[in-house]
């Protein structure tokens, strides 16, 4: 930190990347990416705005906002587009917080969430998880501010349903409920229908896990118009551009060939559900996921151990140093064939 | 607004991009844009990422900022890059901004510094410019807080010497000197070298302009490894991977291209010279710029009204309706044809 720096932000601890590293291939389940590529029609509308990049994006994002409007049944002023989920969450921490407000989230969830918070210099409180690592709608009602929830909840891949969501939103009629769908497409229900009927019920997408763009950059966010206005005006407050012309291009393909992607969503879940199988044949405990990702504990090893010794194998999968999770590890559903060679390895790890 | 918007942020005045109408074909001089394409190794690069776009970016982005530390002969710890020097710029009004500092800046200055300020609830006082435009730099000197200079000036186009830039920075030695050199390259000197000698300077670049990726969104910063390092903490606690695959491969190809950008710029630096003449010829006064615009206006026509009048027939120019500036339009820089077709339009404009 330089001696210039913010007084007010000194606390800031920024978030943490799932690591990248350079030294050998690995079979990376530590990100949850889609291990399908984007469809051949991205690649070819990326082609036509790379030779135009001297011009500026459209700021509006329309094309690509009705494209989304129209998937979702819902007009174009209840869409808002930006530079990654991640994004929106920050503008929507900015734009519902104010004085006398405390922001709520789970303790154990998207750890962006308190960093977003502390960098919007905004109250927040955490509500503990369940020993299982459920969440108690209740919990959430008459929150003091906003409230964040990431269904399914991440790391634990447990989703809440639909009647659960509206509780928590009919309950909160005076703050706003923002519910982080990043994985909803895997296995759970998203709520988006539900904003045509409640005011303060913000739902946030990206089309980095289930639309296979982690590597473009692109999230959307469902809303009443005055929310979408909203968060229209903290982008258009930072980045207006945000969104660029070759992740307009293939964001507008992606939603084209929704079918493409939804099928790769069911093909992530018949491959989580044989993960699962065989990691409780080996003794793993697997908490219930609709996501692209499981997590697991062994009653015999510790959880960094684990992760350390599928490093070693050239595996990498997500542990977090929190002690209230560390004993588990996030392990992405990759494609088949890597999760069998997942499998064979992390057998190794067991067996010794 | 919502009913739940921020109450400490109900003043934010978001920014106005130029506006993008598609009623019709424009010649389009009021975003500034380059009018050459990028080179075609980017299309090149740009593909390859395309079919990859599943994995995400590497959030340090670190292959780009080496080849920039290479071209600009620093370490890598003194390279930011980010989606754009918009969002580059809001970090710098996060990250240096205070209990008891008051950002300054020009009062006819790029105006997304002020939409800044607010949005980082930063307190902040503008200088009025000299009468010509003219910047005193002596009015910067041991500043309240952080000081914000684009060099050169917009929408003026003009440019401050090195030594003058020098000046600033050492009066101000608490403060951090932010130097926005977003159109250095159209003949302008960089203080970038400073950077070197100073850990209060922050120079920010972008390669919308003389780097033909207005639509690709990349911008990056060069200044001290603790400067860097708080830009960072700000970036990686809003979102780590703004840059895409595909942005990172156009930036690494564009920096591998070099000459073909920097010769673009002296086609634009000339194409200006050209410009100013003819419009010198019918009447108009035209600001002395170092930029790819250029600032101008006309004894006997309104600025509005010249820039109705050249909507009409097809230009789109840039006007500003603050009263200290509204007699001018900024035009920006486009091919030779553009400029050729430009001149014989607004000729008729102002012999009418």
């Amino acid at each position: 930190m330089s001696r210039f720096f913010n007084d007010k932000l000194s606390k800031l601890d920024a978030y943490t990347p799932g690591e990248q590293p350079r030294d050998m291939q690995y079979i990376k389940l530590n990100t949850n990416e889609s291990p399908y590529p984007p469809s051949p029609t991205v690649s070819e509308a990326v082609a036509v705005q790379a030779d135009i990049l001297q011009l500026y994006s459209d700021p509006e994002c329309k094309e690509l906002r009705e494209k989304l409007a129209k998937l979702h049944n819902v007009s174009i002023d209840n869409i808002l587009v930006s530079n990654g989920s991640d994004d929106i969450l920050n503008f929507a921490f900015a734009a519902f917080s104010g004085t006398g407000k405390t922001a709520i989230f789970p303790d154990i969830t998207y750890g962006f969430y308190p960093v977003f918070a502390n960098l919007n210099q905004t109250k927040f409180r955490t509500v503990a998880l369940n020993d299982d690592f459920t969440i108690t709608p209740s919990d959430y009602y008459n929150a003091p501010g906003p409230v964040f929830i990431a269904n399914p909840n991440a790391p634990t891949g447990i989703a809440l349903t639909l009647d659960e969501i509206e509780n928590i939103v009919t309950n909160n009629p005076d703050n706003v409920v923002v519910i982080d769908e990043a994985y909803v497409d895997f296995g759970a229900e998203s709520c988006y229908p539900l904003t045509s009927k409640y005011d303060n019920l913000l739902v946030v997408q990206t089309f980095s896990k289930s639309r296979s763009l982690a590597g473009g950059r692109l999230g959307f966010a469902i809303g009443s118009k005055e929310l979408i206005a909203d968060l229209t005006t903290i982008k258009f407050s930072t980045n207006p551009y945000s969104v660029n012309r070759m992740t307009m291009a293939a964001g507008i393909a992606a939603v084209e060939d929704n079918d493409y992607y939804m099928d790769n969503c069911k093909k992530v879940a018949q491959t989580r559900e044989l993960t699962v199988a065989e990691l409780e044949k080996i003794g793993f405990a697997v908490v219930p996921s609709s996501a692209n990702f499981v997590f697991a504990k062994h009653p015999d090893y510790e959880g960094e151990y684990i992760y350390t010794e599928l490093k070693k194998r050239g595996v990498l999968v997500r542990h977090f140093s929190n002690p209230k999770i560390c004993d588990y590890n996030r392990i992405t559903i990759g494609s088949p064939e890597q999760m069998t060679k997942f499998i064979e390895i992390i057998k190794q790890v067991v067996s010794e």
